[in-house]
């Protein structure tokens, strides 16, 4: 069984990863894919129910989605992973954990525009104090220097995303294909 | 999205969980669905690392195993699960986080065949006394009272065991289909 890529989709709370999964979890699946999307609000609901946002629980919900990840890319289950993944050395410890499969995925917004969005109410909360920890307010954002792509959803909607995402795809299987007639 | 079903394969330590899930996995993918095996030796080295094997700990190993079966179920991926959850109130909490979809399965084999078996010396370690808390040998296996399927390893072989549940997997989506029509 060969692996399936794991997309890593990180950025800001309201950048829009959730949104572009969903979209190329159709995509796929309507192209007769096996697809898992794992969102990073529905783990911490579930999987990771109990963890906070202290650096070691931060880690740790890391670690769980990506064992969780290559556990399904080795099934042949492409993975689509939308979490913050705030840190560099939280995305480094993904990436080892997942191994060749692991493509990171930069989704970019400006502050501003996750701040404008706020989808869910967070960054109204984070600014008067009710939420503590929050990436991008009291927390730090790295971002990715070196991703595998990088998509800014401050000038482009979710299909040009998710037609660039597509494009990163065929570029993997194409390249296991040569590895496997190597 | 309709939820896939989830099966749960327990039994002892050697009543071909594994087995049995890697063929029925091979079928299904074979028909084209979307299946994802989480297989409990394999979880413990990943997802579950760290844990032990108290009673707190097989609860928290079971219940991650469980909230990762639903999150894949609701997204139509078909779930089989191979775990000995050894205990009716362990296989009572997957059944609770699961929900609708999920079926037990009684992967039964007698003590005495699942030692006589001993694939990966465990047994023999467990009499030894150097696994502690092993399953059948120093810590008590339930077996389910009510189960959805019975498949006894003692007297039928792999194939006919992924025969049943490939037509209980049928039943369900049959079940399913009424529940949409009413």
């Amino acid at each position: 069984m060969d692996e399936a890529s794991v997309l890593w989709l990180t950025g800001l709370s309201g950048a829009g990863k959730s949104t572009i999964a969903r979209h190329l979890r159709a995509c796929l699946v309507g192209r007769g894919a096996a697809v898992a999307v794992l969102d990073g609000d529905e783990i911490r609901r579930g999987l990771s129910q109990g963890l906070g946002f202290s650096d070691v629980d931060r880690r740790e919900n890391i670690r769980r989605i990506a064992e969780m990840a290559r556990l399904l890319s080795t099934q042949g289950i492409v993975v689509i992973v939308a979490a913050i993944a705030p840190l560099s050395r939280h995305r480094g410890l993904a990436r080892n954990i997942i191994g060749a499969p692991y493509r990171e995925v930069y989704v970019k917004a400006s502050l501003s525009d996750c701040e404008r969005r706020d989808v869910k109410g967070l960054y109204a909360r984070a600014r008067r104090g009710e939420v503590v920890k929050f990436t991008g307010v009291t927390d730090t954002y790295e971002p990715p220097l070196n991703p595998d792509l990088l998509v800014d959803t401050s000038t482009h909607g979710v299909h040009v995303a998710v037609s660039s995402l597509m494009a990163l795809l065929e570029r993997c299987q194409a390249k296991q294909t040569v590895r496997q007639l190597a």
